[in-house]
C-alpha cells in the first residue's frame, strides 16, 4: 500500500506554469486550466445533438400547480401525456485538418458521462483532445439516462431505480485504492498512476452520476440511433460500454470500423460473435487485475468472448498493459498520469489498421 | 394561431447543402449538422471540471450485492459514507484570438442544462458558436443537480423530488404554442421564430431534464464557486437562472463585469439591489408576453428589480425585442431562428461597455 501524496497534482503544475505575455498572457488569464498550454487547434465545425428516444403516455396523474421560481407566478403541470424517452446526448469537435478515416465515437463507462474523456481530475488534457490533436473528428456522448441526455420518471418510464455510489466505492472498486477499506486508510495500489491526491479524487467523485441497473437494453438502442446518424465510425468504450460497443457492433457491423475496448467489464453476445470477423479489435486493460475481487472474472469473461470472435475468424487484439511493461494502470486508464502512453498506443493500432493517414 | 410546417428546418437546409469536394468533403462528411459550412475557428485551449460540492455523510443503509454488467462479478455497495453533493460542471472554449475582456459564463434555465446553448434544435449554431466565433472565452455550465453536474439521492441528500416535464410543457409554457392544449392542437403563437416543425420541436424536448424545486441555495452556492474559479466574468442567464446570476452579482459584484439576463424569470434580493450599481446590466424579453398566463407576472417582477437596481444608481438596460420591432420571439431566444440576430444585439450592447476589442 502507499500513502495519498500531500500536493495535489494541480497545484504542483500551477507552480510550474509561469511566465507568459501579452495574447498569450490574456488567454492564459482566461484559462482555468493549470496545466501548461499547448499548441492551438483548428476546428473546422464542433456542436451537439441528441438521438434516439420515443414518445411514452403516461396518464391518470393529478395535476400539480407549482411555483418555479421564488415570486414567480404558479405554473399548472399537467403530468399526463407523451415523455420523451431513451434519448442520447453527443458533442462533436471537427479538427482541420482531418487525419482519422472516420470519426471516433468515444463511449463511457457505468457511473459516468463523455465528462470521462475530457479533462482529467488532475487538469491534463484528456483523451477527447489527445485525439483530436491527432485529427479525429471526436464525439463524446452521454448515454441514455445520464448527464445531458437526462432521464426520466422512474419506475414508470425507465424500469428500476438507479443505484447512488458514496465517494469510498470507485476508490476501492477502480483499482486506485488497494480494496476493501482503503478509502478510510487511505491506501492506494502500489505504484498507482491515477491522481491520488484529495483534490484530484474528490474532483473525479464530482463527475459521478447516479446508474440504473436495468437500462441495457434502452442505452443499446440510444447507441445504434448514433451509429446511424454518424455512419461509419471507430468506437472507443469503456467498462460498462464494452458491452454496448459489442452489441452495437454485432448490430451494425457496417458501421463500426474499428472497436477499441478499455477495459471492458461485459462483452457483446457469444453466439452473434461472427458478426465481428470484419471488425478491427483492440482490447486494453490495466494494472492490479489479480488484485481484485472482481476484475478476475471480467476479465477472464472479456478473454473468452475475444476467443469466440478469434474462432468466427475475427481479429482483435489485447494490449495487457503489465505485460507490455507499463504498470500502476487503475481502471480509469485515460484519467492515469500516463494516459497519453496509453493514447498513443491506441492511436499506433488505428494507424497500423490503415485508419490514420 | 398557426399549424407546424410540413418540412423540418433541418432538412430543408440538408437540401441546400451540396457540394463540397477533398477534404472539405471528408469534413463534411463526418460532420452531422445539417448547416452549411462555416469557418473555421482556432481553440487555444478546451476542457471542462466540476466545481463546488461537499462531502455529505449518510449512514445506516443495507449493504447491497449487485451485478453491474451482464455475466459479471457481482459487486458490493456499501451506501453509507460520504457523498460529493453540490457540485457543478462547466465546459470551456478558449478561441485565439481572444477578444471578450473577460470569459462568458453562460448559465442555462430550469429543467435544461448547458446545451440550451450549443447548436439549436433544427441544427444552426447556437449563441456559444455565435461568441466563440467574435472571440469570447466561454464557459457553457450544467447546473448542480442536472446535466454533467449529476445529482444525487433524494430527500436524503437533496430536499424534495424532482419534476418531470411531458413535451406538452414547454410548447405551451415557453411561448411557442398559443396556450393551454396548443400541442394537442398543433398550434403556436402567430408568426413564432422557434423552429416548430416536429423534428426540431421533438429535438429539443430530449434535451430537458427533471426538474428539482428546491435547490435554488444549492445551485447559488456551486455558481459562487464557479465565479470564485474563473475570476472576473460577464455572465450570461436564461430564464430561471436570472436568480442565480443576479443573486451570484450580489455575492460577489467584483466578479461580474456584465451581466446579461435574457428572459429572466426571478431575480435578485430587492434589499441588496446596491450591490449592482456598478454592474452594467442589460436585460432581454421576447415576444408574446402579454398573450401568456404567467409572463406579465414574470416581467413585472423583473422590471420591478430593475426599478430597484436603477433607484440604487445601477444601470440596467432593457431590450423589448418587439418594442424593436423584432416580432416572433419564443422563450428560448437563443433556438428562435433569428437566434443569430439577437445575439448581435447582445455583442453590440457588450462592446458598447467597452468589454470586446
Amino acid at each position: 500500500m502507499q500513502r495519498r501524496p500531500l500536493l495535489g497534482a494541480a497545484a504542483a503544475a500551477a507552480v510550474a506554469n509561469a511566465a507568459t505575455t501579452g495574447q498569450a498572457a490574456a488567454q492564459a488569464a482566461q484559462t482555468p486550466s493549470a496545466a501548461a498550454p499547448r499548441e492551438p487547434v483548428t476546428l473546422a465545425a464542433w456542436g451537439s445533438f441528441h438521438v434516439g428516444g420515443r414518445l411514452v403516455p403516461l396518464s391518470g396523474r393529478p395535476v400539480r400547480e407549482v411555483v418555479l421560481t421564488p415570486g414567480g407566478a404558479p405554473a399548472r403541470i399537467d403530468p399526463n401525456g407523451d415523455y420523451m424517452v431513451g434519448a442520447m446526448y453527443a458533442q462533436y469537435m471537427i479538427p482541420a485538418p482531418l487525419r482519422g478515416a472516420a470519426p471516433l465515437l468515444m463511449w463511457h463507462g457505468g457511473g459516468l458521462t463523455g465528462v470521462s474523456w475530457e479533462t482529467t481530475p488532475d487538469g491534463r488534457e484528456g483523451w477527447q483532445h489527445f485525439f483530436l490533436r491527432r485529427g479525429w473528428a471526436t464525439y463524446v456522448s452521454d448515454a441514455m439516462e445520464r448527464g445531458r441526455a437526462g432521464w426520466a420518471m422512474f419506475p414508470d418510464l425507465i424500469p428500476g431505480e438507479p443505484s447512488f455510489l458514496p465517494v469510498a466505492n470507485p476508490w476501492e472498486r477502480f483499482r486506485i485504492g488497494d480494496g476493501p477499506g482503503s478509502w478510510a486508510r487511505g491506501t492506494t495500489m502500489p505504484g498507482v498512476l491515477f491522481p491520488t491526491d484529495r483534490e484530484s479524487y474528490l474532483n473525479f467523485t464530482k463527475q459521478v452520476v447516479p446508474r440504473f441497473l436495468t437500462t441495457d437494453a434502452m442505452i443499446l438502442e440510444a447507441y445504434l440511433a448514433l451509429l446511424d446518424r454518424v455512419g461509419p465510425s471507430v468506437v472507443m468504450v469503456h467498462s460498462q460500454a464494452g458491452q454496448f460497443g459489442w452489441r452495437a457492433a454485432q448490430e451494425r457491423p457496417h458501421l463500426v470500423r474499428a472497436l477499441v475496448a478499455v477495459e471492458p467489464a461485459a462483452t457483446g453476445l457469444a453466439e452473434k460473435a461472427a458478426a465481428l470477423k470484419d471488425i478491427p479489435q483492440l482490447v486494453v486493460y490495466g494494472d492490479y487485475i489479480e488484485r481484485d475481487a472482481r476484475w478476475p472474472t471480467l476479465r477472464r469473461n472479456g478473454m473468452a468472448f475475444v476467443e469466440r470472435v478469434r474462432a468466427a475468424g475475427g481479429t482483435v487484439e489485447v494490449l495487457d498493459l503489465p505485460e507490455r511493461g507499463i504498470r500502476g494502470n487503475s481502471h480509469m486508464i485515460m484519467m492515469d498520469r500516463n494516459s497519453d502512453q496509453v493514447a498513443g498506443l491506441v492511436q499506433d493500432w488505428l494507424a497500423a489498421k490503415g485508419l490514420w493517414r
